[in-house]
């Protein structure tokens, strides 16, 4: 199947069940700030995420400083932000509460 | 122990034995690029670092894309590149060769 960019009703429509995550029109992506206790907490999250986004075939570009994790979603193949997108941001606010 | 930041002397004599790490003057820091068969691989060394850095209290800077991570050390309690970063970048060139 392919995978298509979400035309704009769409976009606005999962962003609207996603309200802790900022979206970047330029990049047509979401992006979502996560803070944890020390770097353990932090890297133990990536690691939930990282089986999640293997399992998936679809991967998150992130970053990590310390107890701070920065996600950005957005689907290569696809040229912007999919429903692959939305469906990972939903996973990891599952995980975070 | 105090951790202090590297005198210019022994800057330069630490990064002749870190040919594979650009050293950046503006932020004091050093960065290395690596990349891997699959997010897997990349993961799964990330994973590796990560149990290094916790061990020796002190923890990278970095990012990953898919297959890349980008490594970026310096010592924030030192205001700039210290020992524990260039025994971080020894301990990461080690695993990967």
């Amino acid at each position: 199947m392919t995978i298509r960019r979400l035309d704009e009703a769409e976009r606005a429509e999962a962003l609207s069940g996603l309200p802790e995550w900022r979206y970047d029109p330029g990049r047509d992506a979401i992006h979502r700030r996560l803070t944890f206790l020390d770097f353990a907490a932090a890297f133990a999250f990536m690691t939930r995420i990282a089986i999640l986004a293997e399992k998936a075939d679809h991967h998150p570009e992130w970053s990590n400083v310390w107890n701070r994790v920065d996600i950005t979603l957005t689907t290569h193949d696809a040229d912007g932000l999919s429903q692959r997108d939305v469906a990972l941001a939903q996973a990891i606010d599952s995980i975070v509460g």
